[in-house]
């Protein structure tokens, strides 16, 4: 239990997935074993296998108190959380307080969305930290990252995604593209990575993009200026298999500024199906 | 029959859909009735309406000896093109001979590839024109096009959209985005605009995206420096379907860029549907 005896005490607030799980895992190895904050509907019940309590979205004053009471100065914000729509919210008092705040935050890109709400828990003596501060050694390296190297053409590629997705930047889209033989063929946005990597095996099997074997890279970096404490790219296992099923011959990561989740599986499973892995210079 | 009797005989390379059907009822109409060359596989039977023969890819040489035939001097290239992989067509003499050109070709985005095709026609002294130029009439106009009007909030989306694609352009991708409550939802790229527009239909119904009602603008624009001669942006029945299915407000079109193909009933129908259909300047 996370009380007032640590000297930083750290909170998870937990969407969805296995990713809350390691870095809590993280975190209680350097010796800060956190107090995980599960959200109703989106965290897994493996949460519970530390220190955790509930909460639902819009118990926004109950998720204060909580912190409160345990004495939380650090809040880290990691998993995958649906983004509601604000009115479907049931909101406590707490909420209600904050409501015109909140409202005006649900107009707008992900990440203002993201820096509004890490701006009220400030106010509220909170620090917002990100997932990479708590567990550094989950970011992809600079450099190659398997045994699996990339062609010129391939590294070509990752340079037009790369400049494709900085270009986009300003507008809060998209975090990921795909580019095959200098070309962009998917670009992400609402969809998310999984369903852009699986529309290009879709794509590929409709004979709409008619490829000889393996083709394209998969190129991931957050947005210029984006808030990495609360929105971190990431890639897992999922990102793999829609990957490999999209007959990718890579997948490249901003170096430095994207999550690789369970890496020693991500990696074996990349070499094992001939996928590059490589880290460039954002 | 176009014969030696014309001053500018011109034909019109088929692809698929019913618009090269509509440019040549325009441009016959306007005097000029077009030789129709159907590319095999793609284009409709209905272009045998017109004087027609039909090609195969691939068969270059045989094109470029109807073209000399027909004494041909002004071609629009019209209607869906499926992306060939090189290797998948089989070559005849006039095409072997420009093989190393077709292949440099193959590499990089759409543009790139019409722009080159188009220089070979030229090169042939055929002069490549656009359907737009043929049929001015198709062309989205500046302001509201329909009875539906914008709201303030939805006009932001189309200057956010427009913003997007413009800084796009410089990589040859996407000619689509949908943008809802300034947020960008979804970036066209190989899959198309119709497939992109059924993916928000699917995201709603999902609740991957969850909006109250019509949400959302659909934009439309060439990329900066697109050859329109050749690629230009169209819509049609079937992207107002795809828009009233993902439950949108709106349609923006670059003006006097893109082409609205049969453009009474497309506008019946948005009018119909509760949809604002806006030329936007570019």
């Amino acid at each position: 239990m996370t009380g007032p005896g640590d000297a930083r005490a750290l909170a998870i607030l937990c969407g969805g997935g296995a990713f809350p799980l390691e870095v809590a895992a993280f975190a209680k190895a350097s010796g800060r074993p956190p107090l995980m904050i599960g959200v109703v509907g989106a965290a897994e019940p493996g949460i519970e296998a530390f220190a955790h309590v509930w909460v639902r979205l819009g118990e926004v004053g109950r998720l204060f108190r909580l912190l409160k009471e345990h004495e939380i100065t650090d809040l880290a914000i990691v998993g995958a959380m649906t983004r509601p729509e604000f009115s479907d919210v049931s909101l406590d008092w707490g909420a209600v307080r904050r409501a015109p705040e909140l409202a005006r935050l649900f107009r707008g890109g992900d990440n203002h969305l993201l820096v509004g709400i890490a701006g009220i828990f400030e106010r509220e003596g909170v620090k917002v930290v990100g997932a990479h501060e708590i567990a550094p050694q989950l970011l992809a390296p600079a450099g190659l990252v398997g045994v699996v190297r990339p062609s010129p053409e391939a590294e070509a590629d990752v340079k037009i995604g790369a400049a494709a997705l900085a270009a986009l930047s300003p507008f809060d889209a998209g975090q990921g593209a795909v580019v095959a033989d200098g070309r962009i063929i998917a670009l992400e946005a609402a969809e998310g990575t999984d369903a852009m990597l699986a529309r290009i095996a879709e794509l590929r099997a409709a004979r709409r993009l008619r490829f000889k074997g393996p083709a394209g890279v998969f190129v991931k970096a957050p947005k210029l200026g984006q808030d990495l404490r609360l929105d971190m790219p990431a890639v897992g296992l999922k990102t793999l298999e829609a990957a490999r099923r999209a007959e990718l011959r890579g997948i490249a990561l901003a170096a430095g500024l994207v999550l690789i989740n369970d890496r020693a599986r991500f990696m074996q499973g990349a070499d094992g199906a001939g996928l590059f892995v490589l880290g460039f210079d954002p």
